[in-house]
């Protein structure tokens, strides 16, 4: 018999590595999760279906999804008709590429910030990591750091005592490590979803910067890749 | 002739006398404005219809109204079928009321900010004031100095070192003194509108907080109120 968990946590989902390890390992430190998803636009929006096979196979309480439209800005070629790059060498120096959605993880836990003043929970899980990033600037402890102590001055749960945490476990991780660590908590990497620019029967191109980026990742942990690639 | 504005901001215009007055000063200053408004399921959605008018009175470049469904989270009266609270005594300390909606300015500023960096603009103007202010956290200083340290940190333009700052114009205001200021500036105040729970035909409570804080402004700025209250 599983005991309830004491404890709660809203978790980010993207769908994709990272996110689900984030989930996994919450879990597995005994958090009742509350999942978070976006609708907003992404041309990738396969990913919520991963999002949603994830939140069943880590065993969330709840998983909402909330629609918000990027697109009504622009300004990153996820959720605009401009060509997603391909074939990219991420080993060079390459700058904050197209890619990057304007003030994304900013407005993702905004909303995280306001569903926790909502359900009493004062610990917020993220994803992010610092290293193998694809360099945006949201994914930084820095900005962790900072949104976390905006976080604390924001709602009225703050100012009555109770104090938000926001949680990176994988901050410090290479996406081999973060792979590494998922399969060892049981999770099956063929429920996520990571590329930008799939077909339309959801399989992944194997060219953009995150299927580089995963497909190294397998490689590098020694794990095999469950990814349907379209080029195969 | 009057000569095209030279710097730009975005404006959080909610259409009540606070953002109204802010965007009268921005412009009054000389800043080409972008207005952004949220249409977050607030059962005062004739707001909306007021900070129309109150864009096209103050003259911006742009304005848009972002959706955004606040209500799925619930934890307000402002959002939900809860009583808006009436008649309450203002002078009295009485905490955080019902009507504060969960991160809401988190989540307008984290919306402001993301399209800041697609128009390519540092400067935002939000309308919040620490006096008259009815006990919301996201309207102190010090939750704004640390969202703009955030943000900051968060957005491909602050890494390529194009700063953000946050106006508070009306932070050290009374209403009074808000009132008086854009009455100075030419704003019409009946195009704005105040109330939390107005008639089905538009006319104002004369009960709730915002309200009883909106006509003692004008009592006290010695102007008269142009708003038509239901009850009279």
């Amino acid at each position: 018999m599983t005991a309830a968990p004491t404890k709660n946590g809203i978790v980010l989902l993207s769908g994709g590595i990272d996110s689900a390890t984030c989930a996994s390992i919450a879990r597995a430190e005994g958090y009742g999760l509350y999942a978070l998803s976006f609708s907003y636009g992404q041309r990738h929006r396969v990913e919520l279906e991963a999002a949603k096979r994830v939140a069943e196979a880590v065993g969330v309480v709840e998983h909402r999804i909330v629609e918000i439209d990027l697109r009504a800005f622009g300004g990153s070629s996820l959720t605009s008709l401009s060509a997603v790059p391909k074939n990219r060498d991420l080993s060079a120096e390459t700058g904050i590429p197209s890619t990057y959605v304007p003030a994304r993880n900013t407005i993702f836990l905004s909303f995280a910030l306001g569903w926790a003043e909502v359900l009493g929970i004062g610990d917020l899980f993220i994803g992010v990591n610092a290293i193998d990033y694809s360099g945006y600037p949201d994914c930084r402890p820095e900005f962790i750091n900072a949104f976390q102590e905006m976080a604390n001055l924001a709602t009225k749960a703050a100012v009555e005592g109770r104090r938000i945490v926001i949680h990176t476990p994988l901050i410090d991780l290479t996406k081999a490590a973060i792979i590494r660590t998922g399969a060892s908590l049981g999770l099956d990497y063929g429920r996520t979803h990571s590329c930008y620019d799939p077909t339309a029967d959801g399989f992944a191109c194997g060219a953009c910067d995150s299927c580089i980026i995963r497909r190294k990742g397998f490689i590098e942990a020694g794990i095999e890749d469950p990814t349907r690639y379209g080029s195969e």
